[in-house]
């Protein structure tokens, strides 16, 4: 389990003032790493990135890379060597053992905090972008993405619309229910997405057609990245999971529920959600996060524990995270009106059924061989109350219920144009506010 | 579409003598390919394999590489950069244009034919290495894995078994139903597998546990790899979807039925198959079938036709594969008994329901980006007769009706220990065989 340490000192202040406004996503004691691009102008007047590998700042991307290449990082030459020959070998990286991550986290700190000597605060500086320069990429290349299902306030709603008498299947409260995703497709905030295509029936009595999904809809998740991977046939104990967990990001699974309904028995969602899911280009990590965990969610007396492979006591007693999530949307309309983004819903990772350790045992516990840099996310992230549920499906009732916006439109699920603006952070009496960034995304028309 | 050409010419010979016995899988018609290593001494007493990429002639490797290296592809530097460049950019190579792949084939073809003068087998002779003197590992490296269930009679048989008033579900005559596989746990054949253990309920009243998989099973499956691959957003025209396949190869999608049966609602097949699937390391392009192209499943009567993007002339006509599967059993009890391995079922991959086509332009019909590497396998393979059954779960009936071996045995599942073989081959009047090898594995007992 990661620990509180000075690193989460809320009185530790950055030399880079930006990082020290109160509600900044990124004070030094986040920290968060990142794909970035920065303009270069090597090749001339046209805009060309380089590609390096950096940590978000308050409103700068310091770059790792650069650092590395200056000697910033040299003591860590040996047992570090990845760090060191950044980029190319980001994925090992990502595979260190918690011990030397926690050391990387620490000299980062120190490089940044206010009582850095001038002569470092100078070289490092040399080494900044203005985060509004920059381009993003994915944080890491994802091998295989897992998605689960673990919000039993999700599920359940979702259960009532499809099966009123039976909303909860009886495998819930034994298994972290997953499927294997589309890793192919997985795109970094900020690319549009086009409408996709596909079999909807929409008259249970006539052949189906291949139409533009007419029931487009997002899903708030957060997402997690392997680290340290395990060996096809090895399970990882429970206790040991989180070793296995570099950082959390957000993750936006669209959905063509149209799609969705006609296609997914008995095998799955397939096309409903291949067409793209858009993850947050800052991955906060586990250290990051220690202030913030919280016990694993409280099951009803009558509940069955999890059964031993999934039970641990420190999952129990720290295996959540507080993380409140929100969803935005801005319409077009909204746009030319200079409206701004439209408050959708607002849940917390805590009320998770399933904590990320249980997650990430039970896919191993086949054997299944789990890889540094693979993507695994929660499924939608509902709460309990109405206006905590995670997707429009919910938010509307498969549609019955539309939302009402503050300019008088109203949505059943999302139109073309249509922008999903996803937001996390940690909030916690005694430490710094610590964000996530954003997970942004805008509809595009079918062809 | 792939026509047939000199190249599948019956009375074309190779220099190599063994590609000249009529029951070799690897005649100089054949030609497949395969990522192998071969012995070498230059490190000393201990064995040590180079990796390279090759061709299977006979009972022979070519070993591309070195041929490459030797001049001997030097017409296609420039047009096919890639080839000279092997084994670093294989993933290109498999993206080439029809026209170029066609020009390889021939040029391997000439380069084995009896006819190639003696200067010529000389050099070539320089880079062959014995079959039984390699080692072989996955073909391609994968990106992600695709299965689908595109068997009309595996699906009635299996949907019978859970649903007897109801088998075939009201989308499977319009859709290809497939899911997203596990990649990483894709290994070669002759890898051993270790039996997954996994949540069981098997007292409908009580708890699941957490045990070792006791209805372990196998399914013989087709693959086919991606070839040249889309941008995210791009459909694939049914007309065009052969021109993004590479080749086919042999799969065993091995499968817990226990964990199945309780875990896959309402999100599909996860831990009971994540564990392992086993590939042949041959891939069989789509230039050596063009003669055993036959047409799509003629449809009864009364089926609905296929929604327009999945219907196409060229689909219709020669979309399918006349190629005969084969599935073996050979039990620790028959090695010691020195008993061959016992056949357990024929079935023929022209007994789909859906073409691997309609499979590669359905996935892609919702944009999703399909990538040079990725792996699609058909689902399971069974025919119409009682011995046509691709898998254990509908031979034994969910073991109700167990197999009987030579030896007395009897099998409901798979035991530790067993061994199941798969061979696929082609056969046609006026032509040679053209085999696909072996996709072998050993069942190892749970931890």
């Amino acid at each position: 389990m990661h620990e509180i340490n000075e690193t989460h000192d809320v009185n530790l202040r950055s030399w880079i003032e930006s990082a020290n406004a109160p509600d900044t996503d990124f004070p030094i004691q986040n920290l968060p790493f990142c794909h970035f691009g920065y303009e270069t102008d090597q090749e001339g007047a046209a805009w060309s990135a380089v590609w390096s590998f950096g940590v978000a700042i308050g409103d700068e991307i310091l770059n790792l890379v650069g650092c590395s290449k200056d000697g910033l990082f040299d003591e860590f030459e040996g047992s570090l060597d990845d760090v060191t020959k950044l980029p190319e070998n980001l994925v090992y990286f990502q595979s260190e053992t918690a011990d030397t991550l926690l050391r990387f986290r620490r000299k980062l700190s120190e490089l940044l905090r206010e009582e850095a000597s001038q002569e470092l605060q100078q070289k490092v500086s040399r080494h900044l972008h203005p985060i509004t320069n920059c381009t993003f990429d994915l944080p890491f290349e994802i091998g295989n993405y897992t998605d689960f299902y673990c919000s039993i306030f999700h599920a359940t709603n979702v259960g009532a619309m499809f099966r009123p008498d039976n909303p909860l299947l009886p495998n819930y409260k034994y298994i972290p229910i997953g499927y294997h995703g589309r890793a192919s497709s997985i795109v970094v905030s900020g690319t549009e997405i086009k409408r996709p295509k596909g079999q909807n029936r929409t008259d249970q009595d006539a052949s189906p057609v291949y139409i533009p999904c007419k029931n487009l809809d997002y899903e708030m998740e957060v997402g997690f990245f392997v680290g340290k991977s395990n060996e096809l046939g090895e399970t990882i104990p429970i206790e040991n999971a989180e070793e296995h967990i570099f950082g959390l990001c957000l993750v936006n699974d669209w959905s063509a529920r149209d799609i969705q309904a006609w296609e997914y028995q008995p095998l799955g969602p397939f096309l409903a959600k291949s067409f793209a899911t858009t993850v947050s280009p800052f991955v906060v990590t586990m250290e990051a996060l220690a202030p913030f965990r919280v016990p694993a969610f409280e099951r009803d007396a009558d509940d069955p524990q999890p059964l031993d492979y999934l039970n641990g006591e420190q999952n129990k007693t720290h295996g959540g995270f507080d993380i409140k999530l929100e969803v935005y949307i801005q319409t077009p309309k909204m746009r030319e009106e200079n409206i701004a983004p439209h408050l959708l819903s607002r849940s917390n990772m805590k009320d998770l059924y399933w904590t990320i350790g249980q997650m990430l045992t039970h896919h191993a516990s086949n054997g299944c061989n789990l890889q540094t840099g693979d993507l695994m996310a929660t499924g939608t992230v509902s709460g309990k109350g109405k206006d905590e549920r995670g997707c429009l499906l919910e938010l509307t009732w498969r549609g019955k219920e539309p939302i009402q916006l503050p300019n008088g439109e109203e949505r059943r699920f999302l139109e073309d144009g249509d922008e999903i603006i996803m937001k996390g952070f940690c909030e916690r009496e005694g430490f710094r506010r610590i964000g996530f960034g954003e997970c942004r995304g805008r509809i595009l028309p079918a062809d």
